[in-house]
């Protein structure tokens, strides 16, 4: 059980990274300073370098918490939950602060001297059992390797959100994941399994 | 015909490119700075500010001169053309200069302010092109739409190329691209098509 004294580090370390997330996002790397961080987050400089030893370790924590972070859809491991994962997650880039800082540093990394893919093996993971359950579940054409599909769907995505953020802040992104998923699944999943795939998101009564 | 003073211009501007091109390879784009460019390029700051008002703007400049420029594979405009083309850019972005800045600039633009989407643009219209070619002599399945999956590749290929960059400096990239398309064409092409398509390079043979 952790200590008090641990416990309020902790909380003081996800105050940080909360606060850096929403500093990342209003504003391009070079001007997200740490000064406008503290001052978000309401604790010291020193609290700062207490966990982060720099801005680029502190834009690596927030590019690794949004991965951790996110809740995965209900219902069961398959092709059905992978879609709905990639769905939910087009609409959470739309407002999720930690997921959009997350992202935007992921992918603009190399602008400040970081090349860090732990965002991205955690997401290739995630997307990775959902195929093994699809796999298994029979779902997918005979002959398709599950790790390299993994990645070929992260890559894809990453793109296809990069697209989506610079030509419209991500207000399509949920219909271009749509999209990429009509193109891809006939490569992926046997015709029947796809007649019975929802590409949207759920419809309220699909939530009960 | 262009008088000598106007060659002479159009020419100091390429060299500023290629320097800069040479610099934010090297550098990422804090770093990459514009007397590190006017030593490189061999000419005076004041010849940089004469065609360009800012760091910026020569990243502007790098980023739709790399779409501009590459030259297109030989042969008949179509499906395999489009297939050629990604794949000879997997190479050309192992060693490309130009290339390797632009599209590195056009993927980190958001972390120094930056969200053009015009080398993008350029991008989505050439694949479009092929894939208008492609339609025409029959290769696609009936419904798909060439706009829409042109923007799917180039969303896709970007995603793909920033993955294969950040995990072995682009040595993966053309088995990712080949990998992508694999999965990609049974949503796009008809079967006996795809039976005919080449997805890795040219042998030395096929060149001639």
């Amino acid at each position: 059980m952790p200590q008090p004294k641990q416990e309020r580090a902790l909380h003081t370390r996800s105050r940080i990274i909360r606060a850096a997330a929403e500093v990342f996002n209003e504003y391009n790397f070079a001007e997200a300073s740490l000064s406008k961080i503290v001052s978000r987050a309401g604790v010291t400089m020193g609290a700062i370098y207490f966990h982060f030893s720099s801005k680029e370790e502190l834009a690596k924590a927030v590019m690794s918490e949004q991965a951790a972070d996110m809740p995965l859809p209900h219902g069961e491991d398959g092709l059905q939950k992978l879609i709905d994962i990639t769905i939910d997650m087009a609409h959470q880039l739309q407002h999720n602060v930690l997921l959009r800082a997350g992202v935007r540093l992921a992918v603009e990394q190399g602008a400040f001297g970081v090349a860090d893919d732990a965002a991205y093996v955690l997401w290739i993971e995630r997307l990775r059992e959902q195929l093994v359950a699809a796999s298994e579940r029979g779902e997918l054409l005979s002959g398709i390797e599950v790790d390299e599909f993994a990645r070929v769907l992260v890559g894809a995505y990453t793109g296809t959100q990069l697209l989506s953020q610079i030509t419209t802040g991500h207000t399509d992104l949920p219909e271009r994941i749509t999209n990429l998923w009509r193109y891809l699944l006939p490569g992926v999943a046997t015709p029947g399994v796809i007649s019975q795939l929802r590409l949207g998101p759920r419809t309220a009564e699909q939530e009960l």
